[in-house]
């Protein structure tokens, strides 16, 4: 099959197209033929060597799929070939720059009504970390506020767009060139954190309550600093593990006066997380954000897009023309 | 009436007897005769000038009383003079080391039956402290495994006797001296951190899955590296605001790969929880620790005790002889 590989760590120009066997699936894996892969900060941080896991190569990144069950394992009843399906690849396996992919089908869901591949392979990574992040660790309920930094990202799109779906006063740090996009997907508060202090601009917003909830995607400085635009009892959860230097834990000093809380959250792959974002997603509730679209011979440059822009949604590498 | 107050902050010596007018109980309030005062960090802390507030002299310390209602101001209906009660006073107003206190109503309860007033004035600090951050916040429950840091100070006591009430495995942490004592306050596992690390201790004990729940009296790399003994979803709880530096927000990395969370608490006065202890109490499944008992002249030396020494239980200052 063709696929998109490294056979070392290194820049974007070590991915080269390769050729390599078709994967079997095994007892309860599914064989997808992959129709979009979309790009993720991960795939780069792999492909740079930067995680602190093993990887054997030839290297296969890509952890957002969309696309059609080719072939499936003994022992798996929910999934049959020519169904259409999406999910997100383990980081440990393989991943689906490819034309095949072999997946465990407990991680696997029936791709959303209505989306095109390109449009549902741009979901599952920063869907599922979203979701996650917001309702099952941070116990987010309609009402309440919360404050997105890093929204203009794959994971704030999502964030934004969930946390204005439930009912919540959506705050949002970005630069002033994302404004009109962030409010489009539903923020109601823009701070541009170039200009403003952030826990000033969430203090005045809120009128020196604070915020319920605060998503960290940023980490280190802007991690510590969100305790301080809390409410009392008011909760941050963060998910960049990598970006958490240049500060002293005393700096977390005032989440004591707050009773806060943090939650350290690394997304999990769960059917019924994909399951309930396909709900959303074919009711019109949440909107899949592509800024473009590029075949899979140029995965090198989706990279360099990732790595070097402050892109507005998410860059997909289409694998069969939809 | 009697008291000992100081009119500068400094060390123990500042600490003096002096006569001070009786205070009155206002609306809401209670006036106690105070028959008990336990000594705890957070006095001499306060002593020293240590704590971000603002304090007028001449100041009383002492946040832990047992006593009888001597009078009630308007609108108080839930007391009636001659009730024995007992409380954490706020720090905010003054405190206990004195024959009489005024109390908010709404944080005092009635005194465990069966309890001496001096038993009784060593649990309302350290016991909300216990409770809340192993019940409310980490919400521990019978069957989890549970480490208590720093496990023979006054929280620690409190800590290990509810954790093994409720039903869990109680690992704790202490110098060799105090292991006797922490076994009959009924921890399972007793980790000597002078010579083990415990991170790896609670890996041997626990067959490498950690444990649920930490409760960390330390601060710091305690802290921290407490995210690494912990399971999966597991939670620490940290009451040490003061004693978090000398580490970096990146000592917080393993937390994300074990989706934990982390909750800063500082104890709520409230009567529920004093209501719940003092169940515990009366039936015999939780027991104060008094390690000694002065009289109000000498509070001195509780405070020097507390400073200097590695005590098991609490210091508590006999106001009315019992």
């Amino acid at each position: 099959m063709k696929a998109v590989g490294i056979t070392q760590f290194g820049g974007p120009e070590t991915l080269q197209p390769m050729a390599l066997p078709q994967p079997e699936p095994r007892e309860g894996q599914l064989l997808v033929k992959v129709h979009a892969c979309a790009a993720n900060p991960v795939d780069y941080k792999i492909r740079k060597g930067l995680l602190p896991m093993k990887f054997e190569f030839p290297l296969i990144v890509g952890y957002d799929v969309s696309g059609v069950v080719e072939a499936v394992g003994e022992g798996v009843a929910d999934f049959v070939p020519g169904d259409a399906v999406y999910y997100s690849p383990e980081l440990a396996f393989q991943g689906a720059y490819a034309e095949y992919h072999v997946v465990d089908a407990g991680i696997v869901t029936f791709k959303p009504d209505g989306l095109t591949h390109v449009e549902a392979a741009s979901v599952p990574l920063c869907g599922m970390t979203a979701w996650q992040a917001l309702f099952d660790r941070a116990g987010l309920r309609g009402g309440e506020t919360v404050l997105v930094h890093g929204a203009a990202g794959g994971v704030g799109a999502m964030a934004i767009q969930l946390a204005a779906w439930s009912g919540c006063e959506v705050y949002a740090t970005a630069g002033p060139e994302n404004h009109d996009y962030l409010e489009d997907l539903g923020a109601d508060v823009i701070i541009d954190y170039r200009s403003h202090d952030f826990v000033e601009a969430v203090r005045d917003a809120t009128k020196g309550r604070g915020v319920d909830v605060v998503l960290d995607t940023v980490g280190g400085e802007v991690f510590a600093r969100s305790f301080t635009a809390l409410a009392p009892q008011g909760c941050v959860v963060a998910i960049a593990p990598e970006a958490m230097g240049g500060v002293s834990l005393e700096a977390l000093a005032p989440a004591f006066f707050k009773n806060a809380e943090a939650h350290f959250h690394l997304m999990q792959r769960r059917r019924d997380t994909l399951d309930q974002l396909a709900r959303l997603l074919e009711r019109g509730f949440l909107d899949p954000v592509v800024e473009s679209v590029l075949p899979l011979e140029r995965a090198a440059e989706a990279h360099r897009r990732l790595e070097t822009g402050h892109g507005r949604g998410k860059v997909v590498l289409e694998i069969v023309k939809g």
